[in-house]
């Protein structure tokens, strides 16, 4: 995270990068919430689309694949009127042996203004914005930080119970390959939640009471009196040679069902980041109860609370320009 | 096919989704004809570009591979001023478990103003239709419907014989897998054309006729005295443990070549939907005859005829969202 | 080439394809490389976009993956106004037996304006230009012609030493692949630099000194006195069943580090045009430095020369497009 200084106090928001939750403050998260707050408005209505970004250059660059997500930023920048560029690197340059600084150096020579970084390793996404002169994005990166996700669910949550403080709220499944369990875990402590982790111990990290939660190895007993479910995919794909559960028993124990759900508060919601893994996860009725379930809102929220940082990371660069031009034209008057 | 009500007499189209030509009027299919006309000029000219759909989102969710149909509704909706997001779904979610509902539901939250939709199953277009506030076109489901490539092909045939009405058309080759044949045996009956069709026994469904069609086994009985002459491909990925015809056999009983074409009218045109397998389905030469193929006039169409449906569907929502700001620049007076 | 007539005087690229350097005159390509220096100053400004191609389609139709180059062509049409559709054909209709020409025919009859094709095969992209009525653009064809690639390598040389003229330009490596090369050595030569070609004997086609150059198999020999040392990639994938060096081997005697580059001038500038093997033909400390490297200034310059060919190559159509503007205003005057 970089700040770049004087117009922080009047934005709330002057970083140059997002790169994780972690360093935000709760006024920059609040922040952020509120612009999201004007483009889902603006995403109910009949014309979606502003010139707020027309002239600058998204490019979404993916080193997993991720329909969803890719989807999501792809239409957040389109809507802002900016030109969208999307780059899979799975099966190109990464094949003919260019590393990722090179990827970073070369898209950067082509004058972007946002690149938005998915990629399989942690850390990865930081390296590569110390390289760049453009706004970088975090799209999740290995099992290190998903921030839209976390910004995403928290946007959610306040839209239905108006604040995130003093809710208790339960983080439920594959902890340990998660990054938004973690990113997560961040928002909701600097938003002042009380953070719960519940998982089998092979999917637990065993210094995740360090991030000031409380871990839980029962449904019943971690999802007591919470306020919200947050469920986690199961991330088989993750799980090379280390343990992977049985499906079948992995949904007995640790699977969302209403009988689990009865230890949480009555009005107790239930959030998913997809794709779900239905009959694994979560109950498939339970997914659907359209009083409980938010999943279909978080996507929708999704496409907001992009536009917001999209907005927000570019508001620096867009003051700038607006700087100048205002200079040119005070000096040709 | 869902009715929208009391546009529907100005607009001669209010259907929210198109699903399928089973179930439209001639009316409706001559309107949306007559709309296909003008786009024909519009892309014809040097500026191809409209703002109709300006601030509109369209998605190609291609559960299929096309490069060819996704390109002719992405040049649609792009020509008519919409943001289009292009999704290949083989590759991702499906893998991740999600079911074909799940990925509706999120592309649903996300505000798309039309979904374009292709998958393998028949079926599979209507059933994501109803879980979606959007329009949605069917871009082909199995060996179901594909009705903007029968619209495209009664457009290509209406401009060089003025109508369709009368007209003697043959569909010939892989009646059983095709969706292109279904849904223009539907429209050409409709629209009063004498329909026949001819394939191999192996490839024709048992109950054909009761769609109104003569059925032929032979090439130079079925072609006789016919106007038109479709030919379809040959779908051997669709073949995979059923009857799959040697392609020299083929050629020799089925493939489309002057000696067979003798059979009908001296004037007959020739259409196929591509993409061609020569010597296959078509004999070269035939296919490049450029006073009696109409093979490329059917891909200018397919643009074309795309936009009419894509203007057309979003005529409600349009005319919706001119009431209210009317309604409200009313209520500000 | 295709040489469109009267308006070649005024514009100095009236050409209807780019298909090769081959062909061009010292003026063509110093417009060409002028116009570019417009197109770095846009974009190196806030608002990149212009809408000189507004209402214009772009296709790229890649017929070999390319991430960067398809993405420096896309960005380039974007900022241009353009439509632009991303066709790879590789997976689609290339399996269903699709010939080249009829992809072109198809995509002929969607009306684009500018179709950039990269190919496999030598000739094939000039094959697809004889068939279509739009302007194309040769991405890489084979071990033919990369155009692009060299009005970009000329653009970066120019900007840092001003002139091409008498420059001594030495180009390394797997010459025997390399459409880069070629077209390197053709354009250098129009603009009057000494080139000379560096490379192991099995990657150097016997028949290279008719194309006006020096060949040598010695780095410190070749790499005397020169001004720029173009490094080329080794295409290890186009040399199935043919030689395939030793990486260490090679990187030993023909990768570029300090002690070979000490034989060229003290001055000497070095260029590469990615995607790089570190370690294999360039060690990886000088790709980086920044004084004697311009790998970076190649990339941007990259997005500069494209936009400037699209702008070129549709000057004839635009200004009949005005003319005929001008005359329908005349005659409703």
């Amino acid at each position: 995270m970089t700040d770049t200084g004087h117009t922080a106090n009047i934005l709330g928001f002057a970083h140059r990068h997002l790169l994780g939750i972690d360093g935000l403050t709760a006024e920059q998260i609040t922040f952020l919430l509120d612009l999201s707050d004007s483009y889902v408005a603006l995403n109910r209505s009949d014309d979606k689309k502003t010139s707020l970004l027309r002239g600058r250059t998204v490019i979404n660059l993916f080193f997993e694949n991720s329909t969803r997500t890719r989807t999501s930023f792809e239409l957040a920048g389109k809507r802002l009127g900016a030109d969208v560029i999307n780059m899979s690197v799975s099966s190109s340059s990464i094949k003919k042996g260019e590393t990722l600084i090179d990827t970073a150096m070369t898209l950067n020579a082509m004058h972007p203004d946002v690149l938005i970084v998915r990629h399989p390793d942690s850390g990865a996404v930081k390296l590569l914005s110390e390289k760049v002169n453009c706004a970088v994005i975090n799209g999740g990166d290995g099992s290190h930080e998903h921030p839209t996700q976390a910004l995403l669910d928290a946007q959610t949550i306040r839209r239905r119970r108006g604040n995130l403080q003093g809710l208790r709220v339960a983080i439920c499944g594959d902890i340990l390959h998660s990054r938004v369990a973690r990113s997560n875990i961040q928002l909701l402590g600097i938003m002042g939640a009380h953070v719960r982790v519940i998982a089998p111990p092979t999917l637990l990290p065993s210094n995740i009471e360090r991030l000031g939660v409380e871990a839980f190895f029962d449904m019943r007993e971690g999802l007591k009196d919470c306020d919200i479910v947050m469920m986690l995919r199961l991330q088989t794909e993750r799980m090379q040679g280390s343990f992977v559960p049985s499906i079948r028993e992995y949904f007995r124990f640790f699977g969302l069902d209403r009988d689990k759900l009865q230890a949480a508060k009555p009005d107790a919601l239930i959030m998913h980041p997809g794709p779900m893994n239905r009959g694994v996860e979560i109950d498939s009725e339970l997914a659907d109860d359209i009083d409980r379930s938010l999943i279909r809102d978080q996507v929708e929220m999704g496409v907001a609370v992009r536009m917001a940082c999209l907005d927000a990371l570019t508001r620096t660069l867009r003051s700038n320009s607006e700087e100048r031009t205002a200079a040119q034209a005070g000096g040709a008057a």
